[in-house]
C-alpha cells in the first residue's frame, strides 16, 4: 500500500488530481522509460475485467482472435497514402539487432553495433492495418473465406510528445478488430455493430455514457473512408473519445491488392473495417467518475467489489468478529463477487477505510462486535451513505447494492453530462461557453474544413462528432453556427483530450 | 478451411511435418517480416486456453499481474553484466522516431528521419528483469512489501537468426513472473514451487511428460543464481527446453540497488525469481502428440473438443439428423464442453472427418439417419476407434471419453520418452545413442564445462539438466561418463531444440 498522501481537490488543479487518484489508486505508475507507464495491478486487473467484458462481446458476434507481428516493414506503412502521413510523425523505427562491448564498464558498457543494422528498418506497430492485409492477400480467394472477422489484443507504440497516464502514453494496450467483407454494406453494418458493442460496454460496464456518430473528414482515420467515434464528457467538461470504428472501403485492400472471387466467378475488392479501444479508457473511467477521496469505479469493474473491515478492541472481540467476517467472505466469494477482507492488525479501521476508499471499492462492510451480536454488517457505500445489512441474506443484499450503485453511478454521469450540453448554439454563446465551462455544444455546420480550423483557433473546440439520430436536436439546424451558410449536419464541438 | 495437402510422414522428414502439422491445423502462417510468425485463430484459442490454466494457477499461487513498458534503456540492460552479455547479440534496437518523406510514391515514399534520432537507443525487452528491477527500488521500501509476486503477460522480442514456427521466432508471446523475497530461502521456495506449477500444467493440461531439475552453470540464464528447467522428449528423440525458473539470487537487486529495511531496522538487497513460459510450449504440444494425419490435442486444451458431423441423403434426413444435432451441440455446450456443429452442405462427411482431424479436434460424433433411428452417435476418437454411444446420457459419455483419451495421451508420451531413455550411460554408448535414434541419456557427470563442450562437439548433445531426485537412476553414477573423474551429480544428455 503507498504511503497515504492528500489527493489535490479536482476544483484546485483537475490534472493535478487526476494524477494523483490514479497514483494512490496504484492504477499506474511512471516509468524510467520515456512516455511509457508502468500498469500496476490494481490497473491490470481493471484492464483485465474489461478485456473480459468485451472479449466475450466479441465472440458472441462471431469474431476469433489472432496474434500479427510488431513489427511492420517500412515500405508496407507507405502503401497508404494517407495512412503514412497520419502516423509518419510519430513511429519507433528498429534499426539495429545487436549491441557491441565499448570495453566500459557499467551502464556505458555497449552500443550499437553498426555491422548489425537492417537494410529496411521495422516500424513498431502504431496500429496492424498494413500487416494484417499483407495476411488477408494470402488467405482470402473466394467469397466463401468472408467474411474474416478477426480481432487481435496487444499493445502499440505511437511517439507521442506530450504524455499522460494512461490517456496519452507511447506505448499502451489495446484491441483491434480487423474485417474482411464481400459487400460495402455489410463492412457499413459490421462498423456500426461495432460502435454499438462498443456503447453497450461503455455506458453498461464503466457506467460513461456516450454519444456516437461520424466523425468529420479532418478528424477520421488516417486510411478510412469514414470512422464512427463514441464521446463521453469528463467532470472538467472536456470530451474524451473513448474508441473509433472506421469503414475502410476498398482502401486497404487495393493497398494489398486482397481479392476475392465473388459467386458469379468475377474479381473484387473485399470491403473492410477496423475498430479498437484501448487501456485509455480507463482514464474516461477515472475522469468520470472518481472524487476528491479517490478512485470510483463501477461494481461491474471494480477489482475488489467489497470490501470487510473488522473492528475490534479485545481479543476475544477480535476472534469473534474475524469468525464472522471469514464467513461473509466465504459467501459472497462463492456468489462469484471479489471480495476482500482486510486483516491487517497494524492498521486502523479509519486508515482502512481511506485505503480502500482511494482504489475505488464500491462496498465497504464494517463489522463491530456490536454488529456480530446484531447479526448485521454496517455498508458502507463509496459514494456515501452508510446502513446495517442483515448477515442473514447478505449476498443479496450486497448483490442489490453493487447493481444500485452501479446504475447510480452511470444516471450521475449522464445528468451531469446533459447539464454541460447545449443546444441550438449561436457563435458567440460557443466563444463564451468554451471560455466558460465548457461541454458538449450542438449546433448547425456547413461542414468545411476552414470553418473547423477557425473554431478551433479561437475556441480550442473541435467537432467530436456528427451526432447519431438519436442524440441530434429535436429540429434540424438550418445554418452553419459558425459562418451562417446552409447546415449540412448537426454537430458536437467540445474542448478535448 | 485451408485446401486439403498432404502432410509429409514424420518418417520422411520430421522437420516438413511439423510444419505441415502446423500450416494444415492452422495454427499459424509465415508472416512477411522476418522471422515473426502470424499465429491464426485455432493456435491463439490454443494459446488463451493455455493463458486461462496458467493464470489461474499463478492467481491461486498469490501472483498478481501487471504491465511494465516493452522498451528498455540500453544502459539499463548494461547494469548487470552476465544479463546483457547473455542477449547482446539478439536485441532489436529502437534509434528513431519519426519517417520523412522522400518525394518518391509507393514503398519508396518514406524514409528514417535523421533528425528524430534517440539520444540513448531503446532494447525491445528480449526479458523484462532490468526495467521491473527499476520500478521494485521505487516500490520496495520495507519488509512489509514483501514478498512482491508480480507476472507479466506480454510480447518479446530475440533476434534470432534461424526460426522455426513456434520454437524460435523473433518475437513471441510468453509470461514471466518476477519476485522480490526478504529471504535467499523464500526466493528458492519460489523458483522451485513455479518449477512445479510448470511441470502440473505440462502434464495435466498438455499431457506432456517432463523431466525437471536445475541447469548445469553454462546452460543457466543470463543473470541467474540457478535456473531450473523442465524438459520434454519430442517424437523425434529431441529434448525441448519447455520452460525455466530462476533463482537470481541478489544479483539484480544490487545491480538495481533494490533494498529494504528489515524488521530489525537493517537495510539488505531483496532477493529474486523469474520464470516464464512462452507459446513455443504449443510446438512441444504439437511434436509429442500428433501424427501423420495432422494435429494431435489433448482435449483440455483443445479449441474445439468435440465436433459433430452429419450425414444424410435426402432433404427429409437432413432435417432429422440436424435437429438431433443440433440438440447434442445444445446439450453439450450447456455442459461447458466446446463443440461444432459442422452443417456446411457443400462439403462431404469424408471431407470434414479429414479437416477436423488435421485441426486436432479429440472426438467427433457422426450422427446419420441410422442413428437417429437407434437413438444413438458414433464417437470416433482422433487417435482411433469408433464406438456406439447412446444419445440418453450423451454428456457423460463425451466427457468420460475425453478424459480416457487426455490420460492416455500423457500415458502414451511418457512410455514413448522412458522407451527412448538409457541409464548408467558410458561414453561409448552415448556416442552410438546419439548417432542413433538418440533420447535422454542419463548418466555421471563431473560438472566441468570442458567436458560438456567436447560432448556437443561430438555427439551434438547437451546438458539438459541434472534430474530432481524423483528422475535420478536407482543407484548414483560414481564417475564421469566421458572423463572418468569423479561424478558430481547425475546429468541428462540429449540433442535438443
Amino acid at each position: 500500500m503507498a504511503q497515504a498522501q492528500k489527493i489535490t481537490p479536482r476544483a484546485k488543479d483537475f490534472s493535478e488530481w487526476y494524477n494523483d487518484v490514479i497514483m494512490q489508486a496504484e492504477l499506474a505508475d511512471y516509468s524510467p522509460v520515456r512516455g511509457c507507464m508502468v500498469i500496476r495491478p490494481h490497473g491490470y486487473r481493471l484492464w483485465e475485467l474489461m478485456q473480459g467484458a468485451l472479449d466475450a462481446m466479441f465472440k458472441a458476434t462471431g469474431h476469433q482472435n489472432a496474434y500479427f507481428p510488431i513489427f511492420i516493414p517500412m515500405s508496407f506503412l507507405a502503401k497508404e497514402a494517407e495512412h503514412v502521413e497520419g502516423f509518419a510523425k510519430e513511429v519507433a523505427l528498429v534499426t539495429h539487432t545487436r549491441l557491441k562491448a565499448t570495453g566500459k564498464t557499467g551502464a556505458q558498457a555497449v552500443m550499437l553495433d553498426p555491422e548489425s543494422v537492417l537494410e529496411e528498418p521495422l516500424v513498431v506497430r502504431p496500429t496492424s492495418e498494413t500487416i494484417i492485409y499483407a495476411m488477408f492477400a494470402k488467405w482470402i480467394q473466394s467469397y466463401r473465406d468472408l467474411p474474416l472477422l478477426l480481432n487481435q489484443w496487444c499493445n502499440i507504440v505511437r511517439w507521442e510528445f506530450r504524455t499522460r497516464l494512461f490517456l496519452r502514453t507511447t506505448e499502451f494496450l489495446w484491441q483491434e478488430g480487423h474485417t474482411a467483407h464481400a459487400t460495402e454494406a455489410e463492412a457499413e453494418a459490421e462498423a456500426r455493430q461495432m460502435l454499438g458493442v462498443y456503447r453497450k460496454f461503455q455506458e453498461e460496464w464503466m457506467a460513461m455514457p456516450v454519444i456516437t456518430g461520424p466523425k468529420t473528414e479532418s478528424e477520421k482515420f488516417a486510411g478510412a473512408v469514414r470512422t464512427y467515434a463514441l464521446e463521453a464528457l469528463m467532470q472538467d467538461n472536456k470530451a474524451l473519445q473513448a474508441g473509433t470504428s472506421h469503414n475502410l472501403g476498398q482502401n486497404f485492400a487495393k493497398a494489398f491488392n486482397v481479392q476475392y472471387q465473388t459467386a458469379a466467378g468475377g474479381l473484387e475488392y473485399v470491403w473492410s473495417t477496423s475498430w479498437g479501444v484501448s487501456t485509455r479508457m480507463i482514464g474516461g473511467l477515472v475522469m468520470t467518475h472518481s472524487d476528491d477521496n479517490g478512485l470510483i469505479c463501477p461494481p461491474k469493474l471494480a477489482p475488489v467489489q467489497v470490501v470487510i473491515v473488522p473492528i475490534w478492541k479485545s481479543e476475544q472481540e477480535r476472534s469473534q468478529v474475524l469468525g464472522v467476517a471469514g464467513q461473509v467472505k466465504t459467501v459472497l466469494a462463492q456468489a462469484g463477487l471479489r471480495v476482500e477482507l482486510d486483516e491487517r492488525e497494524n492498521v486502523k479501521p479509519g486508515a482502512k477505510y481511506f485505503e480502500w476508499e482511494a482504489k475505488g471499492v464500491p462496498l465497504r462492510l464494517e463489522i463491530g462486535p456490536r454488529d456480530v451480536a446484531a447479526g448485521q454488517v454496517m455498508a458502507a457505500r463509496r459514494g456515501g451513505g452508510k446502513t446495517p445489512a442483515k448477515l442473514d441474506g447478505i449476498t443479496a443484499g450486497v448483490t442489490a447494492a453493487l447493481a444500485e450503485i452501479q446504475a447510480g453511478l452511470f444516471q450521475a454521469a449522464k445528468d451531469r453530462r446533459e447539464a454541460h450540453s447545449i443546444r441550438g448554439v449561436t457563435k458567440q454563446r460557443l466563444i463564451e461557453f468554451m471560455k466558460g465551462t465548457g461541454g458538449f455544444a450542438y449546433g448547425g455546420f456547413c461542414g468545411s474544413t476552414a470553418c473547423e480550423a477557425e473554431i478551433k483557433q479561437e475556441t480550442a473546440a473541435t467537432v467530436r462528432l456528427l451526432p447519431d439520430p438519436e442524440f441530434r436536436s429535436p429540429e434540424a439546424p438550418k445554418t452553419c453556427m459558425w459562418c451562417g451558410k446552409p447546415s449540412v449536419a448537426e454537430a458536437v464541438w467540445a474542448q478535448a483530450y
